[in-house]
């Protein structure tokens, strides 16, 4: 079957559905489903190099930044006639090593991207070195030299952090994500590296670590309402953080922005859920699908492990304003 | 290796981790983690009669209540050491039928679990009678019958509405999900029979139908905006529609619950993160998942297929309030 069968048969060109499949193109929703339908219809699949099936391993699923990623990922799975299986962690190293062994001994299983909330190596060491495996979102320090596509989190903390010294705050909380990931020390060092670059010391006291979780957002609020001297602004390590702290005010009589500025990270539709709408920089995830698929499908890398790492934007909302006057 | 070597690796009692791998407690995440990791840490495996890999077949993972469904089960079956791959089938029943197939001729896959968003009963058809399949959350006509395991739509329906009537409204809209499902049209029922129950008669102008997502919700709120008698109140078929008229309202001038109550279905967490937080009839998910394994693992049964229906119940938030006096 060729492609341009299945474009005949989803009323669409042959070059809508070639961009489209290479990656190229981002179609509505309505068309994706067209041209899956017609991919079904017609039997057609593209041509890979022995990669046909693929896993995804996250940590959780009830955590909407995994799902939206979980997602994307398979969509550009189905848009390149692959087969994708999601499995769930739970967070375990213990059980990321056994999946990861299983996926390795399957016959049905050609390929693995991990995305691993443990940031232990240890899933990787008893894996087959010619086993395709891509690392994802947050990074493992192992010595076996896998590929690696995650964003640029030391950016975009950069940004997060300029945003609010820009608009007039200097005493700036970030609820840290745990400093044990890659990720969260990425992100602290963007915050400290801003407020360095206009002559501001991180203070030790504005920095509270906790998990990427909703209730960590709560618990963030009260621990800043019991600070001598409040601070005008937090920069959240993650969207559900700083979500947890939008639907936590109210209760304690803080009004965001007016009391508190508020910029999260990851770009979750649920921060345009809420009131005020979330101010953050978001992960371009759609191309982080694609980008570790073609990893995956490159192959094996000689030498130095392939790392990409994306670029954040800030999208600005609601959740901040100037500091208020005293 | 015994249940008792796992309560110490854990450190906690026997009864406590035979229980919660009998599903019957409900334990912190803490807790979990802990059990799961000493499963893994002394090899312990539920004993389970040959089902030991099983697939959950999904719409999609970008909605909230499906990725919260996808955690509970990937929960349930880590605590009764069972495998389990989740799959996309971005709501097409051509792919499910694909993927359907694929399961059944999986040495990999023991049984399947199907949500389907299709109401269609083609990816039943091709697959062996005493293939494991347990039909989840929305319910499929087929000749096979195949256990359902799911909630009642009907009942949760009719207490959304009676809990508005009960408010002091009369004027109530329904945004309805598309009429193929079954579940929407469960509800709907649930709807006009508790309108009915009072004496009123539905009016068909303020039934508004549509798909269950976050974009519909505003689509809503303009549509009951032209109306010439503005209605007081609207029951959303899906939570995710009342968080997307609840995000969309400040922009159309509309306060909720000021202007207009309303009330949800699903009870997904992202409901307590919006502003007024959303009162909703709530899907026991935990139980879904307990059920639906212990459904699966029962085995086939003969003649007319088991159809477990659990029961809703409303949470009353922020988002009702009695009709505005005009």
């Amino acid at each position: 079957m060729s492609i341009s069968a299945v474009a005949r048969a989803a009323d669409l060109s042959v070059s809508t559905v070639s961009r489209y499949l290479r990656g190229e193109l981002r179609v509505n929703p309505d068309t994706e489903a067209r041209i899956l339908g017609a991919m079904e219809h017609t039997g057609f699949e593209s041509p890979r190099l022995g990669l046909r099936r693929l896993a995804l391993i996250v940590p959780e699923l009830a955590n909407p930044y995994f799902s939206q990623l979980a997602q994307a990922i398979a969509n550009a799975t189905a848009s390149r006639g692959l087969g994708l299986q999601v499995l769930v962690s739970n967070g375990l190293a213990s059980r990321e090593t056994a999946l990861m062994a299983e996926c390795a001994a399957s016959p049905e299983v050609d390929g693995v991207m991990l995305v691993s909330m443990t940031g232990r190596a240890s899933p990787l060491r008893s894996l087959p070195g010619d086993f395709p495996v891509v690392i994802l979102d947050e990074r493992i320090h192992d010595e076996s030299s896998r590929p690696f596509v995650g964003v640029d989190n030391f950016g975009g903390a950069y940004q997060a952090t300029s945003y609010l010294l820009s608009r007039g705050h200097t005493s700036i909380v970030h609820a840290a994500g745990p400093s044990t990931l890659d990720s969260a020390r990425d992100r602290l060092e963007g915050y400290r590296t801003a407020l360095r670059d206009r002559g501001i010391e991180a203070d030790p006291n504005l920095i509270i670590e906790g998990p990427y979780a909703e209730a960590f957002g709560e618990s963030v609020l009260t621990r800043l309402l019991r600070l001598d001297d409040a601070p005008t602004a937090v920069f959240c390590g993650s969207d559900i953080v700083a979500i947890g702290m939008i639907a936590a005010a109210p209760m304690y009589g803080v009004s965001i922005p007016r009391d508190l500025s508020l910029v999260g990270f990851d770009g979750i539709p649920q921060g345009e859920w809420v009131t005020p709408r979330l101010t953050t920089v978001t992960q371009p995830i759609e191309a982080l699908a694609r980008r570790v698929l073609e990893t995956i499908e490159s192959g094996p890398t000689s030498g130095q492990a392939a790392e990409v790492r994306l670029p954040m934007q800030i999208r600005v909302a609601g959740s901040v304003a100037p500091p208020p006057t005293r």
